[in-house]
């Protein structure tokens, strides 16, 4: 079953970082990138990628997303795709391999592929998915959703939302020229699978030594937006005991958020964006707003740390007892994805063939990925490899060549693996 | 001493009310404004006011700062005007009164003189300074200060300083035209004295069911801006013991801010603006801002209060032990301003003339006020009304017709009283 294919772990490396330089660095000696989804540097970096893949023989769709499929025909004339997609945009102040890497490390493969004349069962498709990073457009993982779920009001939805200059998204993919005529829906483009090279962005692969993460499934999430409402007042003649500052009350429930997370070990809770209806020095906040991040790795737990987050919420307001108040709105969730047993079966396998079985841990990802949402409507799975430090969404996310070049190999075999026995009509 | 010329209330009230509604209104049923410095609303008031002193026979001149002085005549040929001064600007949502009143009292005491042909020794001025609220432009009281210490680099130093949309507040003056040739300085535009009325803003006069504050001084305030730094990380993958969260720890300086003033006792303190590094809810903030604000009737208390709250940080950040930090950067401060006995005489001796003395108390201003500049380089003093329930900076700021009224007649008797008392040459 095993390819004596094999990357080129050079072309790749040096195509990842020569592709980062050149769209959407931060300024040197930082290696950090400001790629934001549908900007020049995205629509540039875009435009090389259908490029490269054109040149490879692959048929380039685009759909209502803005997502990129760079399909790579197959011998079977019934089969959909066998996929292997990630993103290319990143965030504010990101590195140079969250999502990038896995886009990249695909292009490997079909080059690989194309290079060696290799005739595939299924047909291989390279997937580019738009805004999974949701940091110019609220939504993360947003593009990869809309074709996981099929609605109309959805796609709607998404393309009416704005970034902070006010501009729609379906005006911003109209403007890079990436607003497409396929349908961004799993039913009419569809795909056999999903794999998923990423890296883990977290420090459990490092702090254990190991190499490769065999990911089986992603930990459940749900934001919820917080909004204290207090009232305004003159900084200098309202006394203090006469005060109801939005703020302060804001401050002590960000402060239960993180306590209560650290205490009860169930997950992880952040509050990583606050906003105040004022911008005056000289007055007492009376709005603040606020979203709290919620992670475990089942969907009881994130249900478990909820609760036990807003439950410490009522004590504050009532040690305050100053007229602050808030309100919770739920947002946003995914519920934990579990991965298909043929596509983690097919990542363990390949990983086998590169590296020591002890090199290899099975693992949940953290970090929502566009393969949470493929994960609901094909088999999906992924494979992790270790970032430095744990370190992820900052610009000194790193992780070493030797481990991108392992990770695109596995990637490769793990879709020769998959389209060997679609072959012999086993999946 | 005392005269028998009166206010006319209903004028006064008339024209603060038609005024507000007319530019710079909050949508009904608010009565709140948002009468931001050298805004279009702005510039129609000030347009409306130079217009109405020029009809009473003012002189008027503008300064390079915008302010404002609309000057009638006196008898005397070598005394500067005697001056009512305040501001016409407010908070983005402020009310009708706060540094308005004021204005609007000045221009009914000239209507009363110019209707009542009431020569004065001394010239009287009605003065609108510009941009008390730094709201718009950061720097609260920015144009009575720089009248009031002469600086070049001062006068560069505000021009120079932009609002949110990056305009230069020397390029809003001469858009709407209030970009003056007349010297901001106090030496080369002189002032023999500056009354001001002005709201409490705070709930003391109410409290004491008083009906006029006699003012003797401004608290010291000083700002201090902290920036508090972490380390970005993913809001999913980073395990919760691992992090350095920005606004964990300036959550917590901000909630000792708030409990060291209030268990203090010595004075007040506000954190009015806060902001982030990061726009993104799936990343743990590294960089986070914020201002404390605080107010004492003594320099000395100022220093007390800052040096508690300031005290209090490194026990946090040695409790955090976990990477974040902070800096502090005084960033500006008024000392206590102590205002004149010949104008404190004045308005206490006008305030008698109106109401007994049990509905007179002397105060300390606890908010700045134009006033507190120009009482280091004249004579000054100001009269307070009550403000109900104490709140200011807020569309519901409320003061009843009955105290604008009164606070008008005190500021005209107060600016005779010291007439009198210069043309006899004992002031």
């Amino acid at each position: 079953m095993s390819s004596s294919l094999r990357i080129n772990a050079e072309r790749l490396n040096t195509t990842l970082q020569t592709t980062c330089t050149k769209w959407g660095a931060l300024s040197a000696p930082s290696t950090g990138m400001c790629r934001l989804t549908l900007s020049q540097e995205d629509k540039e970096t875009r435009d090389w990628l259908v490029a490269e893949c054109k040149a490879l023989g692959c048929e380039v769709k685009v759909d209502q997303m803005g997502n990129i499929f760079a399909i790579r025909p197959g011998t079977a004339r019934n089969r959909n795709p066998i996929a292997m997609g990630s993103h290319m945009d990143t965030q504010p102040a990101g590195g140079r391999y969250d999502g990038i890497l896995g886009v990249q490390a695909a292009l490997e493969v079909l080059r690989t592929l194309h290079e060696n004349k290799t005739e595939t069962y299924c047909p291989i498709a390279l997937i580019d998915w738009t805004n999974e990073e949701g940091a110019r457009f609220p939504g993360a993982m947003m593009a990869s959703g809309v074709w996981s779920t099929k609605s109309a009001t959805r796609l709607e939805a998404c393309w009416a939302t704005q970034d902070k200059e006010g501009t729609f998204m379906k005006k911003a993919l109209q403007e890079i020229g990436y607003l497409g005529g396929t349908s961004c829906d799993y039913k009419e483009n569809g795909l056999e699978c999903h794999f998923e090279l990423h890296i883990e962005q977290g420090p459990l692969l490092e702090r254990a030594n190991k190499s490769v993460g065999v990911v089986t499934s992603v930990q459940g999430m749900k934001w919820y937006a917080i909004r204290v409402t207090g009232v305004e007042g003159h900084s200098g003649t309202t006394p203090m005991p006469d005060r109801a500052d939005a703020l302060v009350t804001a401050s002590r429930l960000i402060t239960a958020v993180r306590d209560t997370a650290l205490k009860t070990g169930l997950g992880v809770a952040t509050v990583g964006v606050i906003d105040s209806d004022t911008s005056s020095q000289a007055t007492i906040p009376a709005g603040i707003d606020f979203i709290i991040d919620i992670r475990c790795s089942t969907d009881n737990l994130v249900d478990q740390l909820a609760s036990a987050i807003l439950g410490t919420f009522d004590g504050i307001i009532e040690e305050e007892n100053n007229g602050t108040a808030y309100e919770i709105k739920r947002t946003w969730g995914l519920p934990e994805s579990k991965f298909h047993p043929h596509c983690i079966d097919a990542v363990r396998s390949s990983a086998l063939q590169e590296v020591s079985e002890g090199q290899i841990m099975d693992m949940k990802s953290r970090a929502g990925h566009d393969s949470a949402w493929t994960s609901r409507v094909c088999p999906t799975s992924m494979i992790f490899v270790p970032s430095k430090d744990g370190i992820s969404h900052n610009p000194n996310e790193y992780t070493s060549p030797e481990h991108c070049s392992l990770g695109a190999q596995i990637l490769l075999q793990s879709v020769l693996y998959y389209d060997e026995r679609a072959r012999k009509d086993e999946y």
